[in-house]
Formats: C-alpha cells, sequence, structure tokens
C-alpha cells in the first residue's frame, strides 16, 4: 500500500463494540501497544472487521496532537500513547515530531515550530500522542 | 459562500440513516460521485437533511489521504474516490494534489512532499482520495 | 497542561447525551460562548463527565475552518462561532487567523493564504469559526 499518510500501523483487530452508526474498534500492534478507532458500523461489515482480523491503522500527522511529559490531564481522546521523543524535523512554521512508543511503534506529528519550543519537545523528552478515535482510518 | 475550506461540493442528499447520537448522510453531485458524510442528530434537524434536499459538503485539504493507484487494501473510510491526479502544486513541505472523478468533480489533498514522491503522484496518474465521513461538514 | 495544540479552552460542561458508541458534550465557557465535542461514551465515564464539571476543549488550529462574513449557509458542524478577525499572521502557504468571539475567547485557525485572500481576512472582518464537533478533544 502507498498512501500520503505518515503514519500506518500494522495490527490484529481485538475488539469491536458496535452503534447503530459508529462502532469502537480496537486494534492491537506487534509491541504491546493499541490503538482505538471510531468508524462505520457500514465499514465494519463490509471489511469484515472482527476480533482476530488483521489490520492496518492510518493517521495522517497533522491530526495527532502531543502534550509534554508523562501524567498531566486526561483526555477524551481514546488515544493517549505516551513514549519518548525520538526525533525531531523542522520546518518553517512546522515541525514533524517523532514519539516512539513502548512497544516500538513510532508516530509522526505535524505541529508548529511555537509548540515544539514551549514544550520542549528533543530527542528523549518524555511526550504523549493524542489521538481521537474518529481520526484513525482502518484498512484491510 | 466565503470558506476557507479547499474543497465545496454541491449535491443532493440522497439518504440519512439516523442515529441517537451521529447520524450517515449521502450527498450526490451532479456528475455522479457520491460523498457521505457522519454529522450529528441535532444537525440533521437543524438543517432539515432528507432525501431530496441541495446541500454542499465542505471538506479542507489536509483532511484527505490520497492513496496511489487502483484496487489495494479496502478502508474504513466511507469515501474512497477513484479518480485520475490533475494537477500537483508543490510547496517546501507540503504539496496541494488535486484528483479528478469519473464525474467531474475535483478534490484537493494537501500532503507532504515526501508523499508526492514516495506515490508517484503527477498528472494523470490514478490516485484515490480518502476521506473519513466524520470529517465532512455539510452546508445548507 | 503543555500541549502543542493553539486552542485550548477552560469551562464548564452543561450537558451530556449519551449515545451507545459516542456521547454529545457542551462546554460553556465563561464568557458566555459554548463548545460541543463528540467523545465517545467509554471517555465520558472515565472522565466523569456530567454537568457542573470543569473541563477543557482542545482544538488544533488547522481544524478550524473559516466563513467570511455573518449569516450565509448554514452548517451541519456543531460549533459555529460568530466572531471578529483581530489577528492573521501570514505565511508562505498558509496563515494564523485569530477570531475573537463576543464572550472574550479567542480561536486560532490555519487558513491557506489564498483563503485569506479571497475570504477577505483582516483585523476587524466579520468571520465564522467552524468546528466539527467530532474534532474536540476534551480534558479534565
Amino acid at each position: 500500500m502507498k498512501i500520503s499518510a505518515r503514519n500506518v500501523f500494522k495490527g490484529t483487530v481485538t475488539s469491536v463494540v458496535a452503534g447503530p452508526v459508529n462502532a469502537e474498534v480496537v486494534l492491537s500492534l506487534p509491541g504491546g501497544d493499541s490503538l482505538v478507532a471510531v468508524v462505520t458500523q457500514g465499514s465494519v461489515v463490509d471489511l469484515g472487521l472482527a476480533p482476530g482480523v488483521a489490520a492496518m491503522a492510518v493517521v495522517k500527522a497533522p491530526w495527532v496532537i502531543v502534550a509534554a511529559g508523562e501524567g498531566g490531564p486526561r483526555f477524551s481522546a481514546r488515544n493517549q500513547l505516551q513514549g519518548t521523543v525520538s526525533a525531531v524535523k523542522p520546518g518553517a512554521v512546522n515541525a514533524d515530531v517523532v514519539i516512539t512508543l513502548p512497544g516500538g511503534s513510532a508516530i509522526h506529528a505535524v505541529v508548529t515550530q511555537v509548540a515544539v519550543t514551549e514544550l520542549g519537545l528533543a530527542p528523549g523528552a518524555k511526550a504523549k500522542a493524542i489521538i481521537k478515535a474518529s481520526h484513525v482510518v482502518l484498512a484491510v
């Protein structure tokens, strides 16, 4: 698959909670990390999403919010992935920040350069990648 | 309407599936293309969205994912619009890629320059615009 | 809280409408403005979101759509915040536009420079910030 999104995570579906319009799908990644996606119930049926099915989660880097440090406030976003900054590629206005999770998955986030400075985002810093479940696309 | 979003599609509502919080609305575009939006049930009532109603779909270009080629994996996103790249406007970090659909609708996607190279996005190339239904705003 | 998102609004939850997967939460801001968020029902329980609870709404600036003027079409987005442009910070491709609401809240939107010109966005101009409820993250 060749796709423009910077984040593509391969994993296995471990749970599906269905609603009349949307469904919440949990994908477990190889290293022990996991991602939650909210997709339409129509997609669950079309793609045959069920526990045990191999799937990929796709997230564009500008859809990822970064919070500095550990702990702090709790967020409504289903995906609050605590990790360590492993790379920062600066740009004129935005920067590409990579956060590596304990299980080895790496998440790209595009944030402003102002945020990089304010949050002290540099390799080795603790940081959290926050992704709303409704911003995750699944592929099979 | 003057609006900052690069993508505004005029069409007609052809179906509404209601849930307690959200609803799935299908909009048919003049050339035969169609778009699916997930909006709140409150909006369906406020805007009077029902089959036959004229409406516009609004999508910011950075919310569009581009997949190269035809076929390939299937995605949970309700909108997987197969077309042909008709223009690529490069930038320092990002590029504005235009994909024209069979029915004539043109979709702007903002993706990274890295993706443009990796996916071989150039005029004439086959590509798919992927848009989550929850990223589509409707207007009447 | 140190977070990469440009928009963080402190307020009080005034209503929660629950569904099987998602819930709609209304947050009232101090100056009388309010924001609607759609979050998962799991988050409502985990964060203890209920009327009277203090919470923050978090929105990345690139997720905000700007419409020029007043009135005009009606949108499905639950958040259509009419205000006045108070600042425009131009960039090479994108601009950071600040819209101040009647209650005093200021909303940052990242839009293209093309849109800034087309919409006549300059300090003093009337404008509307449009934010889908499903793009609002809540924090406690």
